[in-house]
């Protein structure tokens, strides 16, 4: 079966890596481990009948007509869980205000499989809850129905990726090793949200509420929600970008004014803030802000190393920027701006003309927005703390008599796990075994917000390990899922538990 | 009856530069100029009445809904002047596109009154239309029904000073001459327009295809549709700014991006236009574009003196914007900075994001939007010329791979008049025996079109002689004419041409 089911894939869209992958695996697999992917290899239709099932429940968190679905998929995956012989409860969150009404938050699902005080205990999060679709938004199918297209193994449907596919993973990789007789290698524990498409309201005072009850004992936190760099090797993601937000206002006159009869007469609150704004970041991409650059944590020989390998090619960002206009023409370099150096980006202006056409306005009031992504060792405080003096000292220096506040949105700190704790060796290792080549190790320019609210409040090493590739298109139409990204994945989550069972 | 009316105006809302008036007056008026004031003085309430009718008929030509009262204005205006004798018709423009609908855009009134070719021959030009008014935009009274507020001397209504007051101003003194029995020294020419708010659509068109036959023997233009720079002294007008508009877009990857994602890795179109566009002017309102300085006209002694007599002192522009934020505290440099220097505004960003909120996007296509407003000898080519240049070249400094395109608008030249002229002595003249002041010579910031096409096509001088004042909110709710500058007003349009009768 498990040949077959390669042969099959090889006539579709092989990864070029598993060519030499099938030798590896027999290499390095136990008798266990063989044992339960050839479960799933068997299992593969079903799999996919599952994920069918859990496509075809239109859990939209962001909007208010589709709360009861996300509630009948919370009650779905609970019932799943429960088929496993986990324990799991819904946990609720209160209301929240959406499109002007009061509703119920979807509840979070909290769970447990296993308490052996000998084995590891493993947390994973998912979240359950989908981006809005619709066939009109340009769909080549139905979103909320999982088309199969075996020419190119690829499973088309809202959610298929993100992050139905991968929390099905968990659960496929429990019930193979049911159906094989295998004991599940460690304990597991359940966090599965329905709000993370909007902004997961409630989530954090939930973890914080239950940390010293239901969270107690996490061993190691795995989050299976984002995605290989490329579309060919498999990544692991040890670091994330933090983020501070700031708002730039500077008002003068007390209503807009006509620059026929005011230009030249007073002093316009867009040049001063054109002024103010353009020495914060330089056309390369230079943040000007002194200081800054002497908070980025040095570049190390090893992690310097690890961009060189990584599955990445100048033409990627190409492709997903639909333009040439990368900063720089080194791989290392445009892969470093994004994830290991900081950056400021200039968003917009609240109070200007931002309409087409043609207007003689001086705007009497203009707020600049812009971020900087912030990497270790910068702070969302230190940061703001700098921005702050250095923008206040550049507007003393103009002269001008408007007003001028910055103030400071929000922020996030930068996340960044240690790549060489037994967390992470246990997911290399599997993802050796099952795609016969070390995987890259990656940090993303974003933020997920769980990760840092994990690593802060339970002060355990947190892994994203993905299950999806980069083209999978998340939150756009056509999102799709590799049948050999669920499949393989599935198989890789399960090999992770084992392989954390092995590590000391 | 003219005494009066003066002991009446003291008591209310009096200018005080007519304390020294009556006398002045007495002195300067011939008996005929005599007998005219004194039967404008006995036609006060009907006056006020006319004024009430047209101010009753909602001409407001932006709006599709209000197309049918800009016709019924026309008439009513035509039929005033065929009262008077005058020869007159309705110009008919064509169709226009407004709100989803084609209509027939409001007609022109031409009109004629005297030939004699003994005497000189001066076209008056105002606009019968309005801006929109309605009570729940924030006026206290019924927009379109002229409310006269005894104790303050005022006249509330949507067109009252622009420009249905005026208007009637040269209607009112044709009527008082017949009334008095005395001879109009002058032969007259109308041109009055119902689109002058909305564009004047088809105006410029109809002047040039008229330029020989109907507008063949003008000696000079005088158009009442202007303000007083303050609200005590009367002025002359004889310059405006033109202007230059130009639109700076820059354009990098094919769609919006995440900054989270592509922060640092690719050139951000929203920093390249700030960069650029903060290299145009300083916060001080210093124009950085090289060469642009150069072109503009030196400032003569007798220029120089004009600003220093003007009634106007620094809180008047304070109480307009609402703020102490002049670029200047010195009276006349705050005044040049209006009427006879360039001035460079940016007005805003398309593309960008502009809503309130945070939102972390990396803008794909913005477009900086900014204009110059133009002196003598500024031109919009040479202008464009320098600007384009610059652009340019400071766009090829930073190294961005960004797209850049610099695309000039729409241009309009800059208009002055000679102020020594026959026309201006006229106007000086009158106004010195009707407010017993020499009236300041100003220039205004923005634009009139219609001027410079008067003073382009019939290569004629054109005067600008207001009736209303600075604080008459010509565009805004409560739009009020004072009384005594409609029955002054009216008194200086028909000794004007006296004065111009008697000039060499």
């Amino acid at each position: 079966m498990y040949l077959d089911l390669y042969s099959h894939r090889f006539t579709t869209s092989p990864p070029s890596i598993f060519s030499t992958h099938i030798h590896t695996f027999h290499k390095m697999a136990t008798a266990e481990q063989k044992k339960f992917v050839s479960q799933i290899d068997a299992n593969k239709a079903a799999l996919i009948d599952r994920l069918a099932e859990a496509v075809s429940i239109p859990s939209v968190s962001g909007d208010a007509n589709y709360r009861k679905a996300c509630f009948d998929m919370a009650d779905w995956l609970l019932a799943e869980l429960k088929k496993l012989g986990a324990t799991a409860e819904l946990k609720p969150l209160g209301k929240q205000n959406l499109d002007g009404k009061e509703i119920e938050l979807p509840p979070v699902i909290l769970g447990d499989l296993g308490k052996d005080p000998k084995k590891k205990t493993i947390l994973v999060y998912g979240h359950f809850d989908v981006q809005p679709a619709l066939k009109s938004d340009g769909w080549d199918t139905e979103p909320f129905k999982l088309i199969t297209d075996e020419k190119t193994g690829r499973m088309y449907g809202r959610g298929s990726t993100d992050d139905k596919g991968p929390i099905l993973g968990w659960l496929n990789a429990i019930e193979a090793h049911q159906q094989a007789g295998i004991d599940l290698p460690v304990n597991l524990k359940f966090c599965f949200e329905g709000m993370e498409e909007s902004g997961s309201v409630g989530l954090d005072e939930l973890i914080a509420a239950e940390k010293d009850s239901f969270f107690q004992g996490v061993d190691a936190v795995c989050i299976s929600d984002n995605y290989w760099l490329g579309t060919k090797k498999p990544c692991l993601t040890h670091g994330l970008r933090g983020i501070a937000y700031f708002k730039l206002a500077i008002s003068g006159p007390a209503r807009d004014l006509h620059s026929g009869v005011f230009g030249g007469v007073v002093h316009e609150p867009m040049t001063d803030l054109f002024t103010i704004m353009s020495k914060l970041v330089t056309a390369k991409g230079e943040i000007l802000v002194p200081g800054i650059k002497e908070l980025v944590a040095p570049l190390t020989d090893e992690e310097r190393k690890r961009y060189d390998v990584m599955d990445f090619v100048l033409s990627d960002i190409e492709g997903a920027t639909g333009s040439k206009t990368t900063v720089s023409d080194d791989k290392a370099a445009v892969l470093m701006g994004r994830m290991r150096y900081p950056c400021l980006s200039l968003h917009g202006i609240e109070g200007a003309f931002s309409e087409p056409g043609t207007k003689t306005v001086i705007p009497a009031k203009v707020i600049g927005k812009f971020s900087l992504r912030l990497v270790p060792d910068m702070t969302p405080d230190k940061v703001n703390e700098l921005v702050t003096k250095y923008v206040n000292d550049e507007f003393a220096k103009i002269g001008s008599k408007n007003t001028m506040t910055i103030t400071s949105e929000h922020g996030g700190k930068p996340w960044l796990a240690d790549p060489n704790h037994w967390n992470y060796e246990a997911a290399i290792k599997a993802t050796e075994t099952i795609y016969g080549v070390k995987p890259d190790l990656t940090r993303e320019g974003g933020s997920i917000p769980v990760t840092l609210t994990f690593a802060d409040l339970l002060q355990k090493n947190v892994l994203l390990l993905p299950m999806g590739r980069s083209d999978d298109g998340a939150h756009s139409i056509n999102e799709k899922l590799d049948i050999s990204n669920y499949i393989e994945g599935t198989k890789l989550l399960g090999l992770y538990l084992h392989e954390v069972a092995a590590t000391a």
